[in-house]
């Protein structure tokens, strides 16, 4: 049972500080370099720091991708989850506290197919590099997985952030939009329902390149 | 044969995210540190993530250095740049629907010999770079290579892009820009031409500093 | 003895440059991207150059959690702490020779509260990461730790520094603030004691998600 | 005698890199961002991609030093140096070629004294970071060297460059500058002084923070 607690510890303290610097340093921050880098770093140094012990996902699409593949038990998808939500939910409230005006737009800036493929490609990418390089027998002990993983949200935020959707590439960023009142709750379960497909799509592609009899 | 099949589906989505990649975060975010971090991240994640599969090449000029060198058997090099152009056209062709006006250049904004020049110099350095770091036996199992390589291509967007050339650096990529309509079909072949000298010049230069008799 | 003497020297150093580079490229540079890669980055080249001599702390908040955690003899914590604040010093007395009119600010830019929460959270983050990249059995050999540590300074600079605090997160760094004269002497008291606090912290997190009975 | 061609072939093609993208994309890409991050990454490829053959240096101040750690046989000082200036000189005169107006300054920019200590300052860095995690027995095998060495001459790039010196932190960099006529060859000589005695000093340094009896 603790063993579980220290996961859920860390999944909290990932997500939590992910989802405090994409409020912080985006929103506060402004579009361009800054938020592309922050976001992709931000996910490094924690699934660097966490990834030995839980897995280091702080993105509930991660942990469903990591489930059909076979790395996180079934039933640890939803715990895993709430953890993760709950430390998104407590960065965002904090942010709130302490941003008086939060940058407000209205619902929706995006076209919802570009929301929805962009979210998707993305989603997929991060998916698809998290389960090749933190998940596959053959290159145990390697040191890039972390910045492979961070640089994949860099690249998407770059590639498609405020072109084609906002960027999230995580549920659990997802709702800390809702709150930040960033987006509408509408455009949030959009988003969440393309992370979410993107992780399946992922995890069977892995399952195809990757996968062989005696693995 | 599955297992090839495989190598050729990560091409394709390596060099998928690759030229989407470029031409989103490129062609409309504009000239200076975006696009050419943007290109060196892209191009590092799928390394790091297919590179234990097909090599992650996701560069036709690359898969003949390779196959000179000796880690491709020289049957695949046709497979691999159809999987590869391939990638490359569905990124560009998506990218085009949603990409009502994309930027238009009259051919040719670069001087031919310099473009040539260009192209050549930095396509010569990704090739002894990924020839040097992914496939030197001493060097195997090291983490670096997958940032090596992305860097690269930073490094000759900083250098070249945009002074000497389009910085391609890859026929792939390079067919990409004639489909977006970046510059004329003309200068698209003159790019893919010094690729594929610089992959044949890298090449043999491998084989003259690393390869010892009984290697 | 001669063994302690190389750890103090390799722990000057490492804080000297830390210091030095904080006051040129930041105070001098300006916000913005170029001060938080850079303090990113020099943090990163110290940690792997000096972390197999002395652990590469070059913090005095970093010293107190390694020392909690087990990972530093308490009986090392003040040389260490004198070693790091020398370095310090040295280094921001050197800058204030060859800078006539450093950067003056009134006491104080930030509300309190926010201070000591942006430099708890961030130096709590950057303790974390560093017990767990590099005092974690599991992850011996890694080659990520330094980029890791690193890297959670430069996010903590993006996410809180210049909006909720200075962005010090290390006491030593905050004694450089003040021989500068960024911020007066209370702002500096307040930054370390937010410091401290978070290291200890951070180290009974540790303790909490990594320690196992036979570890 | 082979394999001594094979290095100095590294070296020379690693530095002719360097300086080629020193001066395309620093001298005409203006300040900022772009050029420090250029030339940390041009460094770090070639350190990655030729280091196991030559050593990696692509800089005369790190030969010497080298050569002090016991790490580059005496005799070969003098053609590393050769094939570096080789490099250098190659790189220079073909951008001369194509840039038809380089940027000129006068003789000379920067208060001599600030200049000496700014190039002495992060040479040393330089040299301590070279020998620290290139050439350590206890940390071979590490993927991290060419990351830490191409990054601290980002990081001098920032702190230093354009403040109190040239950013050169290399005499073969240093004779580049000449040639581009960025300085007048008085500086040129002063900087080439400071990075020779920064090796000498961060060498011993070395020697007696890392040297054991029975190493």
């Amino acid at each position: 049972m603790k063993n579980y607690l220290k996961k859920y510890l860390v999944e909290f303290i990932g997500t939590f500080f992910l989802v405090f610097t994409v409020g912080s340093a985006v929103l506060l921050g402004g579009k361009g370099v800054i938020p592309a880098i922050s976001i992709g770093f931000v996910l490094m140094i924690m699934v660097y720091a966490g990834g030995h012990i839980s897995g280091g996902h702080y993105n509930p699409a991660v942990s469903l991708a990591a489930a059909i593949r076979g790395a996180l038990p079934q039933n640890q998808i939803v715990p895993y989850w709430i953890s993760q939500v709950l430390g998104a939910v407590v960065a965002s409230v904090l942010l709130n506290i302490f941003v008086i005006n939060p940058p407000y737009s209205e619902c929706c800036e995006y076209n919802p197919i570009a929301l929805i493929l962009g979210e998707f490609l993305f989603t997929y990418a991060l998916c698809y590099v998290v389960l090749q390089t933190a998940t596959t027998k053959k290159l145990e002990g390697n040191s890039f997985f972390g910045l492979a993983i961070g640089s994949t949200v860099t690249v998407g935020a770059f590639a498609v952030g405020g072109i084609f959707c906002y960027g999230a590439f995580n549920p659990a960023v997802a709702v800390g939009l809702g709150i930040y009142q960033v987006t509408c709750w509408g455009c949030v379960l959009l988003t969440i329902l393309a992370n979410l497909i993107a992780a399946i799509a992922a995890a069977y592609t892995y399952r195809f390149v990757s996968e062989t009899p005696c693995d």
